[in-house]
């Protein structure tokens, strides 16, 4: 493949919220500041190479449909050094400075896991080139431990001790390679660590297996000197009917009760919050106040199906209460928004790849701006602050400090009689963060 | 109320499965013995007192529909009392030897604390008395946080430092109560502790307060030197859009973060189970591995509907599940299976009341009886174990141990090659499960 | 009670976008026009008696929480025309010309069915006389036929042949009044024309009663001479396990099954749509496709919530989606928006009335401007005519007109050759769709 | 491939229910006569050959898993006989007499259509030999009209006018084949005939050229003589966003639109029943009583999943409740009951290919033998029958025969005063109906 691979698409540019040009950007204006800061600092926006480079637009139902014209077909070491091009090329035209991946959507299988990584080292090595002619860095790697038959019962949790062992060679050689790229992060989302049916699992076992796999992978990062964060991504269900990681709580409860709470940290993806029954502003704040929020896995899914749509998001409503907790948060870095989002099976144009991205990065663009307008307004905050302000007295004091015990607390109820409680105003704080939309 | 309440209505008895009276129990056997234990002492059922007697039939768009004979139409003390005695009486025919109550069904608000408190301790006086010439017990009290308006923001999580110091007074005397009563038990339902708006709330705050609150509470049982077990009974949202507690792991989380996971188990209900997500059968199993499995509320949902019907359990699969779980657990006590379960708004008989809990009775030891069967013939487990035997190796141990390292468990998956992966065999699990019903 | 029931609140007044008073609209400005229709007549916005004057905050898990200053605490024939008097000035403050109710939501039941008719009569003669000194109009009036619990198993389809009877009683007088205000419709919502248990119903029959219900229903219509529009209003369940009605295409088919598809058309509200696992856009345009979109109760559920909530509308997106149903049916006239929504039940200031109502105006108001915008840019409507042209097309006529059989098809397929699919541009739809808002 | 298929498998015989032999029916006794008919003839029996013989075991998230051993890993016409054959003894083996397929999964795609039907002609004159040498029938056929990527957006409702064609030729094709081979019925699943966005569809062009399209096959039809009966399957969702077979009910209103009433039955599957939110039961009784209940395709959805697993059935009271409806319906010839069900993805031995489906069949045999058990009893029909006698009464006459007007029901309710309203007595009906389980 010579020349480019997206010979009819322009750089992407800011051109305003007046402009009809749909390759380009109406409210994401990487350099322009917000709130202090830069929105490309806030935003960290990522590609995810699996759905925009392997997402072959196949479904339970049907065959693939896309058939982008620099794929020959096969699933060869050189279609996936072309690949890796034609991503470096597409973030470069989206302007979009990280990118993720799976080891094994960016290199083939081999016929043994030694020829496996040297396929993987191949196809790094030309990232890694390809990196340091440019302003793009890796976001995050992972291990891919769902697609292959060998996982069908799970990986660090399979019943099978070989298939454990196999796995944690997987994890170890993304590890290494996610260290040599200057990967930010790492992350663990555990497609199959779950269960089908309760009938023919030993749950106790299982967990204790994945409790031990991630301690070992604790280990092996600070012995090969891997700074970025460690991340869990929850998701409640689907592939299995139940995975262990089923959301930010539950995700959290693991890693207190097996010791693991300081070193990792949460990738909230929207949609698997969605589907475990929480707004994905809920499990963001959830993290956030369990000191786990790490990343953001920006995507959306369809509020009337059951299963993960993942799909760029474009409610603004969304995007704006996302932005209102990552701006708490003080940003995500070293996370990011990594969009692991796909084309709908039915978009099979090259241009529609671009659209996607600029859809879902504007839509984020406008939840910032959205967002610093209300924090400069300031009436929100006023009015949650003054909802809890009979706890900012002494006595609020002395009960938030542990030291008001119950017949303390008898007798000032008795003094006070019966307490009033004003309304809660939530219909004024809908209006107050609509008017900033 | 002068003679029985419960004139037309015969001590209910085992008369064996092919009894066609209504009025008798078809399974549950209460002194025969199933894996070394009376029935009675694997299942300690308790009849909860609001639904009982309580229960109004009103729904959001109804108003009342039971009119039981021995009301009177008020509230009164008087009322009250004349309500406990039927309530022993019921158990009494019913062969149940545990009841449950909150505070404000047993006894009238009065005008003040003081006069509430002067209610609900003649109330209680006479509920010991009925208890002293009886076989029957207090499985578990709780304070009712969440009718009353005061508490719509919440009782603990409440904004208002009154609410706060008001729930703290209530939880105070419902547990000095308890205590009287010989409780084995005392239960936290945070119905109204969530949030129906992130826009308006503080969650980081609430959570705290509640965190403080659960700790006066702790401290107070052991100075009063009560030692029932306290629990949290996780639900996911209803009334509130978002219940703190919201399942099992949430609650552990929770726990683990405050500091207080030694000093509180769960109560788990399974309505409130398959409302967030989950088979009854997993919350108990999630409970169960973090040692939490206190009681269960003993109830079903509809899963068809999205709100907690409370209905008494019919599902014989079901309840064989949940007893498979609570045979693991050795046993609930000194918990029990508390009937959190109503009679439909349109079933008006009293007679209504016994059929209910005779057949939920039934139900649940009909599932006694199936996972008995299914222990004895042990095929079950011997499958799920030989799913688990490559574990059971000198590697598998090692792995177990923490002892084997990503760099050993490379070499061993280089060493072993491709991974052979068993067949999960989930339709042979299940064929042998249905088996046994 | 003398003067003024809102003497805080001022007329509401149109003050643009940028205003931050939240007594004020931002976007519904009455008398602007907007596609060559004033706003006013393209919402025809009905304040719903039963929420905003009946609504009191209760929940299954709480007693009343809205104590209105004008509210004696009785349901006296006084009080009703008092509060009668507070929608009147409530109507006109919020510049809002029609209003709906329940019979008995506006005069209490009396000892008998003769008078509760003439409670209601005194009501309703109140009611027209403050409709004759003002611009205010009867959207429509319908029976409640759920509350009481005669009805608790449903009311045209009550096994008990009195109940049906009774309601019949109850839909005469409550249409007869209608007509005497002048009401544009009627409405039939079916709250407990379901069933919670397939096993103790007889289904069948149940549905056959219903149809019997309406047949004589619409003969008395015609008897009075009443002209409204007879509407049917779907929702799936709640509170029934399963209401007959379920959705738009469930009530479409009933009413064709049994002959009566041309005497009524659906309110649809937008929270029924969602629990039935509809888009509420997708209830509208199954409603207009089969010509039945007569009016549209205007609330929004919450998504992660399996009950109605009945909240006001803040969702912009969806307030444009169904706006631009509403555009294509032409408008709603003779029905309107029915504001079918109550505050949350924590909200308890007067004002927080207005503040809800405002909000729900404005959030549709919006709704239609952007609808607006969509229609006069005209890139949407372009992109999905280009998507159908092959059907503008002598054989696309051929086929439309019912004039292709399989054999002629098949001779094209085979002269065609693999047909050519493009991109369905979902994407760019939705950056279309977006850049409106 | 010589000699059989599974060699390890005997014929499946019926041992009664206390055998242990996995391989042998517990239930299931094909020539026993209950309620007057053999069980083969209740049951009608079917296997799907695209979930038996091609199901993979992919999933979106994984590879295939299964490797029958006679499978060479091509999609040759000779592969496609071999399994043929391997079909058929599949179906000898496990004592199911009828089977159903795809057009393509029974035969591979060719060059040109004119290829691909002379594969599935060659395919289908192996059947019809196959069939001739034995008790096997056809029970029904259908086309694919999903899988291959000209499909993406439809079949009947694509907006392209080729695949119109194209899907029309195909389905001419399948139905011709299935009158070839004898078969009974004929299955439209629309799976794809939907949207996945309103934004960029025009429904109603959408819906109009299905109708066309449904009228055009009931033209074939009756052309070449196909006695069988056309049925439609209804989905909610999956692949598509909304599928325009919703349900029962949706597909009832489209038939009914269309005119298409008379000819057409429904085709019910137990898992699309839950995932449009009703149960099985409730879509079985609403075909029925609309006279549209045609065919099964017995299976079952995970409570907690959102989307189709297809399992086979195993729950004894769905499975009852499956029976009860189906003996109202006088059975279901010349429909039956079509095992649309898969091995979970993880269930890879040949041999859980017959476990799955005789855990299936015992399923349903065992629902009917409990519905005879019920019927035979007769308890709940009578108290059925006792719910609704005020209306087998004169005036309940009066008005089932459409008689009884508004005035007359008044002055009937005047007369009668307040109706009285017996118990429903849900729970004597759960505890009656759980006693023949």
């Amino acid at each position: 493949w010579k020349g480019e691979f997206f010979p009819a698409i322009p750089k992407i540019k800011y051109e305003g919220p007046n402009s009809k040009n749909q390759l380009a950007f109406k409210y994401y204006n990487s350099e322009e500041e917000i709130l202090g800061k830069k929105m490309k600092d806030w935003m960290r926006f990522s590609v995810a190479f699996w759905h925009t480079f392997r997402g072959t637009g196949g479904d339970p139902f049907g065959a693939p449909t896309k058939y982008w014209p620099w794929e020959d077909g096969t699933n060869s070491l050189a279609m996936a050094k072309r690949r890796m091009r034609a991503n470096f090329e597409f973030l470069d035209k989206l302007g979009v400075e990280f990118w993720c991946f799976h080891d094994r959507d960016i290199a083939p299988d081999g016929e043994t896991l030694e020829e496996t990584n040297r396929n993987l080292d191949e196809v790094v090595t030309l990232a890694k080139e390809l990196q340091q002619g440019s302003k793009i860095h890796l976001l995050w790697g992972t291990a891919q431990l769902f697609f292959h038959p060998r996982y069908m019962h799970g990986a660090a949790t399979s019943p099978e001790v070989g298939v454990y062992a196999y796995a944690a060679s997987q994890v170890r050689k993304a590890m290494e390679v996610t260290h040599y790229l200057g990967g930010e992060n790492y992350v663990f989302w555990g497609g199959r660590e779950g269960y089908q049916s309760l009938l023919n699992t030993d749950m106790e076992r299982e967990l204790d297996h994945m409790a031990r796999f991630l301690e070992a992978a604790v280990k092996y990062k600070k012995k090969i000197g891997f700074n970025g964060t460690l991340l869990i991504e929850p998701k409640p269900q689907e592939p299995t009917k139940h995975q262990y990681d089923w959301d930010a709580a539950t995700a959290a409860n693991f890693l207190r009760k097996y010791g693991l709470i300081g070193e990792f940290k949460l990738n909230i993806e929207c949609n698997h919050a969605t589907l475990s029954g929480h707004s994905c502003h809920h499990e963001l704040e959830t993290a956030r106040l369990n000191g786990l929020l790490g990343n953001i896995d920006a995507n959306t899914g369809d509020p009337q199906t059951g299963w993960d749509t993942d799909q760029f998001m474009t409610d603004i409503a969304e995007a704006t209460l996302v932005m209102l907790s990552v701006i708490k948060n003080g940003g995500l870095a070293p996370g990011g928004f990594n969009f692991d989002a796909k084309l709908r099976r039915e978009s099979t144009d090259v241009e529609d790849l671009f659209i996607a991205h600029i859809s879902g990065m504007d839509t984020l663009a406008r939840g910032l701006r959205n967002a610093a307008k209300l924090i400069e307004d300031g009436s929100l905050a006023e009015l949650v602050r003054k909802r809890y302000q009979s706890f900012d007295t002494e006595i609020g004091a002395q009960i938030e400090a542990g030291k008001a015990d119950f017949e303390f607390l008898e007798k000032k109820a008795m003094e006070w009689g019966e307490p009033k409680v004003p309304s809660g105003k939530q219909e004024l704080s809908e209006m107050i963060f609509q008017s900033a939309l």
